[in-house]
């Protein structure tokens, strides 16, 4: 039987595959499926909406410049929306 | 309404308070605590059964040397998990 955590680290992995594999490369992702993954499962449609939005995340996202978001560079943007989350709830519980 | 990916990500947040709650610094987590949480939320009980093993977790997570874990060092340890997973999940694929 699986934890919480151990769902939440799974649902992570499962996530990224489910956008990944929809062009190119199925072992990464491409800007449009970049796009996709946080419009669809993180409520951050508005801000991608900005022109050069979702090309600003892209650059920030891609340390090694392949154009691709490898599963690494998505465990680090994941990392990050952890810490913001983190310090929403720190600052909350004040 | 939270999406997988975003419930997921409240619930690595949230279960590390459960744990740095616990004793001393409420941000951080202690020896004890990281040994409680490793045990109860992610079944490697076994592996931490042996002499050290606590020990050695605990030294290659804690990168500033302070005897603690904070939140960085947390989510950096949870990626390296996610990549174990990834990788079965690839082996799982083939």
């Amino acid at each position: 039987m699986d934890t919480p955590l151990e769902k939440a680290l799974s649902t992570l992995v499962f996530t990224f595959h489910k956008y990944s594999g929809r062009e190119g490369n199925k072992l990464t992702l491409s800007k449009r499926e970049l796009k996709e993954l946080v419009k669809e499962e993180l409520g951050l449609g508005e801000k991608m909406k900005k022109p050069g939005g979702i090309d600003e995340l892209m650059k920030s996202l891609d340390r090694n410049c392949d154009q691709e978001i490898d599963f690494k560079e998505y465990t680090a943007f994941l990392s990050a929306l952890c810490m913001s989350y983190n310090d929403f709830f720190q600052e909350e519980e004040k």
